[in-house]
């Protein structure tokens, strides 16, 4: 192991996301380096690759797709930009980690999995929680039949706080945050796909905004082929932090994931129990986030098949442009009479 | 107070339910006597009263209706009886409480209302969960603004087991068991009413039931005119007992209902740590099914009004009916387009 | 059951306690009735009977003892009058029920439960936890060898609230707070006893009040006969409210008991999670303190001997002595060297 | 940052918790390298160097000392090595991060403190759990006046299983396990020193070894100076995992620390609620064991005093000799008049 070249991993985004997996990528992996980041942004790439001790940056990104020390690449940058960067890095024979969601339309998604396939390299996407210890005992004891069959299902995320609401595109509830839910319901379901959705959303938190197509808030519902009912569920501002959960019901029990206590500390006094909350999408799932690269770099290394694949993707997708036609048309939306957008 | 007469309370209904609120009127009650029974079963009525101490029993409820020394009646037959006898019951000059759900018509809802102003007696509605320190606790902080504008709430009922799945009448998940999620989310946002309804349901516990018309499993989403988005959720079978739950985050904070623990005991062994889980609708809620009926029969001798009325139950129903509307139609239903049924 | 006579039971001791006592006695018990009420505070008596609907108020303890419509007393006075009284009622041929401690002296100890022998009637003592679901379930377990065999336990009681330190008797601590704590280590550890003691106490509430003989904080660590060691733990001045908590460690696993949230009500803000604290014991052991007066009243009508004897009170008693001899002398003390003080 | 030579760290010992060290050393910390391994056991630092690219491993220790390569070692030996290494260490100017306990005599302690001061060496102790977030938000509560005065303190350590008792050098429950108890309670109570000690301790797991000397059970009582009592509770074989808890009552308040689930998930079913319990101390420790070398490196390299000090070690060490003199001589010992042995 000690003479084996370490693997090269370049990363396209230097924003936030993107420096958490630089530093990941720089160190926490053993056996692999940061080699290369690339960000449009004068200085960005470089701002963020010095101090890692990763000495290329480039502002393009072509460059660091035809870069040929590079191994695999990570991409972190704006979600519409995805698909065509997966395509492109495939095309260039790099294997490819992308953060969520991969595509945010059925036929680029098509692409990304088709160059992928093409060129015979690894393709992983970006849903952590399926690295997060709770989600993960889940899913494993429900495939292992610890629940009997799946009935009723629930996920939610509520963010902390809505930054700038003039700068969210329209429907990134759904195609961004949702996203996580809506791929959390298929991997507590396993083996069940969606068949039916609707979803009710609105601008509750910032309703000035409404005009500006903002929603804030959303709950989806959702019917699967074996039956079961689940709902989906998000907000962006949560005022006491960041809240993930999640419930499968089934004929023989039920899992409930998620803890909201950000430590295993808890205050007693005249104001009764009192316990601090997490804050931070980086503090709840910042083992997890390690993970999924973790696991990615190996299944490079290794010519393992990933555990999140394109089609994954695709098929959360698939259940986000169905909420967003049922949320357009007022009416539910089959997922096989799914128009792409 | 030693001086004054005990408030004679007449039961109607010699059931399970009926049978808890018996000896509740005959020994729990401060100030309240249980009078008389009446069940139209042969003997189901004196079976009951007579080891209570109550020595009139009735197999003709009219026969209790008009018993001179009945001031009030607790109604707990079978759901499709309730208006009828609310209404008669009033007629007779009896303050009634009445369990839910009032009426499964919004006819009969209305006349049954009419019938309680008309005679002016009391009418209360067997909504037994606002009578629960926690769902109480909940109420109180969102009436006083502890969360500030409700954005998103959740309700669920899972009862623990379905016996004959034959005899259940249609439409039942609806109409009896999520009546009370119903009320719980109106409760929970307080001041704001239903718009929109939209409804899953399906056959999961016992498929080979549903094209007798049975549906064990269900979700409704709600919109509220305040903007709200609400989840109703049931299932006629939780094999690990009776779970009853609610949650309500808006723009400052959260607040959670609901504890599956069935006592405050830990075990911690080789298979990890465990605790009993509640399992009776009885155990869980016996504190609060006490509290509803001491708080009926106060209003009954203080001439207090109820606090939860007739129009409470009214409001319920609507939703129920636009739920099997949505159920029937599969699309979303507007509370102010509901057809009665 | 409706013709059976109620059971007359006398209260003596009209304070705080025995109010509670009264109310229960007087509505909660079915067939049980308060038949007297004596306390030697001019008034006290009639002002809590009288509006319980009982017309017999005594100030002479005596003539309560005397009136032959009592069948059984419930004693709630100062600790140091109980053994007095339980002696005098014994042979007065009442039936016993008699708040902890029943005695301060093993002396006494043993003469009011020969008293009782003496004169053929049930004596309980009021170790109220034994009747809380949780320490309940929990002795059972162990009982049923849940546990395997008992190695560490733990008991513990945090008041509320010191009131005035100049009337706090010496030695209260350990004789009417730990004494609660030594009969629940029994009771996780059945068929134990007791083999050595050693306490630390000081005054750290009211360090000004030390010199005035006050301990308001105490930790007793005892060692029991098949080997276990167990702590008690006692503080007067809980800020966040009445704290009662107990923990059992076996060879087999582990069980703990003791909830400090009021209701199953939890908030989140800004300020993290929150809930509410049980402040006071007849929140937190209401149904507990039902409990032991039904099961006492029980005992009497169907002449079954009482789950909780003199000879418990004895045994918790020998405890508190040795810790009080071991704060005196600063060594561990063994019960069967134990001076009677 | 990415020219500075990464600091270069010596293990000595590869057993259990050296292995996890070193992994930590090679793979864990940026700007930190794993430099050499020594261990006497043939082989043995070969077998955990080489996998982990470290390409030194020694079987005599001093050559590891003498490697002028290594600038600072870490001691995971057997616990009576463990203040001769210091001391050796030290004197070849190596900084020092020492696994708990340091020493298990004052004198050694003593001149193992003194060796370090004048090679003006860092000195770090292995009391890991102060870089456990929970016991470490506790201590900066605690240290910021959140809960008053300590009142009342109690820290437990269960391990999970027992091996070979034949194996255990005697007292090694004081020296070895409560050692971290001690710590945590003058962690939770900060700026006060023990005064007198009482501990109780049996062989209760497998008392076929008693007659070897063997405690497997504990129970210490501690007065501090600034009059808090605490306890320290310890057993060698808790069948449900590895149990660490700590509490700190005070004048205004309370907090508890220690989360006996492995993850955030919840199974409910017929036989109640289940959760998975952590089984292993580098399962709990994980990130603390990994932070406490993070920050003991960067002491190293930006000159800042260590966390845990020397002077932390021996005050612990003094509560173990007093808890071994207080089992020896039956009695409480004085801090003050300990005797080393």
């Amino acid at each position: 192991m000690a003479t084996q070249q370490p693997l090269a991993v370049g990363l396209i985004g230097a924003g936030r996301m993107g420096s958490f997996h630089a530093e990941t990528l720089a160190h926490r992996l053993p056996g692999v380096r940061l080699a290369a980041v690339a960000d449009p942004a004068p200085g960005a790439a470089e701002r963020l690759a010095a101090p890692l001790g990763c000495a290329t940056a480039y502002t393009d990104i072509g460059d660091l797709l035809a870069d040929p020390q590079v191994d695999a690449v990570v991409i972190a940058t704006p979600a519409r930009t995805h698909a065509d960067l997966v395509e492109a890095a495939a095309r260039a024979g790099k294997a490819v980690y992308c953060e969520k969601p991969m595509a945010v339309g059925l036929a680029e998604a098509d692409r990304a999995i088709a160059a992928a396939r093409a060129a015979g390299v690894a393709l992983q996407v970006g849903f952590n929680r399926r690295y997060d210890p709770g989600f993960r005992a889940a899913h494993d004891k429900v495939a292992a039949g610890a629940v009997g069959t799946p009935q009723l299902l629930r996920s939610l995320t509520r963010d902390p706080r809505l930054a700038d609401p003039a700068r969210i595109p329209p429907w990134t509830i759904f195609l961004e945050t949702l996203i996580h839910d809506f791929d959390t319901l298929r991997f507590l379901n396993p083996g069940a796909e969606p068949v039916e959705v609707f979803a009710m959303a609105d601008a509750l938190v910032r309703p000035d905004f409404k005009d500006h197509g903002l929603l804030d808030t959303a709950v989806v519902t959702i019917r699967f082929d074996n039956g079961a009912l689940a709902t989906a569920e998000a907000n962006f501002q949560a005022v006491y932090g960041y809240d993930v959960r999640g419930e499968v019901f089934g004929s023989a029990g039920m899992l409930t994931m998620g803890d909201l206590r950000r430590t295993p500390l808890t205050s007693y006094g005249p104001d009764g129990i009192t316990a601090e909350c997490v804050r931070y999408d980086q503090d709840l799932f910042h083992d997890a986030y390690v993970a999924e690269l973790a696991d990615f770099t190996e299944c490079v290394r290794t010519g393992r098949a990933p555990a999140v694949t394109g089609e994954d993707a695709r098929a959360a997708l698939s259940i986000a442009l169905a909420a967003i036609q049922s949320v357009t048309t007022g009416g539910p939306v089959r997922i096989d009479e799914l128009k792409d957008h």
